[in-house]
């Protein structure tokens, strides 16, 4: 799929990339016989270790497992730095709907989310489908009950709030526990979990993610004017760790002080194996650095891969590394992440001023064989890199046809089934490319 | 969707049924308000009930619910008759993978599953893809372990096998328990219960079906050269219980002791609510009576719907129908059933001779404008009714555009979420109209 005829999309104005291209990069990157084995390397690296929470130790196994692969491949300047992780560790979780039948009710708390009494919280159910409806009903007829947010699925973004603050919300209003319908499109009667936060004023209130069917199934009974009660035990533990985000560098030969940074995150949630968020992704930026190493490509400033450490619990690795690196951020070029599936690549969403932009543009035009070519504006791409490009640093996330990723998205479905061999090379191709040209252009990214 | 055009559709040589049409007879069902409740009938059982289970208590009670909800539409020629039944009961259900590392692996339990010693068994696995792998291992290098048939999902009727006889087959080589990777093409860590039954002979072994990312990680790491270990902890408890058929009848002013039966199954499996196995095929089943009596469309023969209980532990409900009525079965005009879902009807599965399907082909051609017009050809149509059509009996089952139907099949994820309310409404018109054709033409459907 690489090798032909791809030339001819070459911006002719330009001729920005065109030397870059003498040695046709992206035939030579996609025949390096290791690409077509990263489906390999993913899946031994999540059969070994499945789930990576932060603060767990399977998460700083799995940490120094790649380090080790990473030295195995001939590449040794790996560092990590350490920081504090929450770590947060699921207990027993069980919601039976006591009214108006006895029916079990699949649910996975949320991060942080605290325990209930032992015999659980028994209530009953008010139901909104937006924080609105909450704001206009009077205290009185929300305390002590189950608030139960049904709101159907827009976009993630747009959706996640009912997630992310929807127990702060309900506490605000005296309610006994937050549930919240899953923030997916589509179901087979699966939860998802996620991260949110308590503000710091309210009552902690235990919170739950419960199945689309069964969040539409209470909604209807309680239109009907059913009265729903429901039994909610949760149990859960939370202290903190200390875990590390890892640097790999593949230093430039002009520029080394520069950098090109290439990231994905290696925890994961508890659920699931992490495979998809963020296995796909670590691989891919993993790559990147040895790819180019095993193919002696050295582009003119540093490719610099980042594994990210407890993404899921709000960036706290990404925070870390904006801290500690503050002072050089003026050294990174540009920096992308992978961190929403590894389908087929598409091309990138890019932040960054416009000139930054139309360089990026002109770079993607050179993967319209793989139809990787599409430029997405985005302001806020990625997750973890998210939290550098807030400072002015242009970057971009994988823009990949990810229409099913929040299918699977913090479950248990999360795992090697969701990963496509093809995809998940032509990922890795299109990312070791992406990432060597702008490494190697002439100029740097603009800001 | 119904009004428009579809008399041009009408094969004109043959004029067999175009008088049938003089009232428009597929707009007029449409049109009867009721038709697009369906969905609301639908979910307000489904939902006062949940999972309907052979045996169980819960089952009886939504027999009477819909016997009095026939009644209260003004139809009172409605009888059950009584049968035997089993009542298998799911108990606890752990699968704990200890080597080469702890995971938990969810599972179901199959029907008539034996149970487990208390603290479970606790062997190796040895994956198979298919029996002849099964068959060509000599008895020592299975005795003891658990067998793991992961076949890869092509059609259930080519797949199902290996549920339906992989305990038996396991247990004859020695096996101490048989796995089954879930009969299903898709998954979010899914597991699908399904019936299988154990040959006389054999020891009883546990059997239980698993996700197919277990499956397949498993597969993986055998493949590896890894030793995998699983504790398997099953309970259940079996016993017989008295359950119904519910038969109701919408005379024929002409030949009322002939019939041509509408039919679905009011049992379910014990996970998800039976929303789609079989809940849209017994509401489309009772509405076609129901909305022929409010629309005082009376065919010349008789409409027959039946509700068969006890279908999931092996069509336990047809089986004695066929007995019982085995001297009457010459009145059997044609039998329909509808238990492969309720999406768009595309139009009937038929078994019969050539000169019945022509009769069906010309009928579906009515309903071309909604796409309704397809005849397979299927000498094995149906679950339940596949008994008395290998009796001789000609019939069909519902064909319709059920391509995720074994996505939901046997899962939590089989509830009201998956059934479209306009997909079901044109399913019951569909099923009304056919029946009423079929029921009022002037020959019978030939042997």
């Amino acid at each position: 799929m690489f090798s032909a005829g791809h030339a001819k999309y070459l911006p002719k104005t330009s001729g920005l990339c065109q030397k870059l291209l003498d040695n046709e990069l992206l035939s030579e990157i996609s025949s390096y016989k290791n690409v077509s084995e990263e489906i390999f390397r993913l899946a031994k690296f999540v059969d070994k270790f499945g789930a990576r929470p932060s603060g767990s130790v399977i998460l700083e196994d799995s940490i120094d497992y790649m380090i080790q692969l990473t030295r195995d491949e001939g590449i040794n300047d790996v560092t990590t730095e350490e920081l504090e992780v929450p770590h947060w560790v699921r207990g027993n979780e069980v919601i039976t709907m006591l009214k108006p039948r006895v029916k079990n009710i699949d649910l996975l708390g949320l991060g942080r989310s605290v325990s209930t009494p032992e015999d659980g919280i028994t209530a009953e159910v008010i139901v909104f489908s937006n924080f609105e409806q909450l704001e206009a009903t009077p205290l009185e007829d929300i305390k002590g009950k189950i608030v139960l947010y049904d709101p159907v699925f827009t976009t993630y973004g747009e959706t996640v709030v009912y997630r992310s603050n929807g127990a702060t919300k309900a506490a605000e209003k005296g309610a006994s526990a937050a549930l919240v319908r899953s923030i997916t499109p589509f179901s087979i009667n699966s939860p998802h979990t996620g991260s949110q936060t308590y503000d710091g004023n309210v009552t902690k209130i235990p919170t739950a993610a419960i199945t689309l069917e069964d969040a539409d199934l209470i909604r209807r009974l309680y239109n009907r004017g059913e009265t729903v009660v429901l039994n909610i035990k949760m149990s859960s533990t939370y202290d903190t760790k200390i875990s590390r985000n890892t640097i790999i560098d593949l230093k430039g030969i002009e520029k080394p002080e520069k950098l090109v940074i290439v990231s994905g995150h290696i925890d994961s949630w508890d659920v699931g194996q992490g495979a998809m968020d963020d296995g796909g992704g670590l691989l891919i930026s993993w790559a990147a650095p040895v790819i180019l190493n095993h193919l002696n490509l050295r582009p003119k400033r540093t490719i610099r891969s980042i594994f990210w450490t407890a993404e899921e619990l709000g960036l706290i690795g990404a925070y870390a590394y904006e801290e500690k690196h503050r002072n050089e951020s003026s050294n990174i070029n540009f920096i992308m992440e992978s961190d929403e599936g590894t389908f087929a690549p598409l091309g990138l969403a890019v932040a960054g001023n416009q000139e930054a932009r139309c360089i990026i543009a002109e770079i993607l035009n050179l993967f319209a064989s793989i139809n990787a070519s599409t430029l997405v504006e985005d302001d806020s791409p990625g997750s973890d890199i998210n939290v550098i490009i807030q400072t002015g640093v242009p970057g971009a996330s994988l823009h990949n046809a990810n229409e099913r990723y929040f299918w699977f998205h913090h479950t248990d479905g999360d795992t090697m089934n969701v990963e496509d061999p093809k995809e998940l090379d032509l990922c890795a191709a299109f990312w070791t490319a992406v990432a060597y040209i702008i490494a190697d252009l002439s100029v740097d990214i603009p800001r």
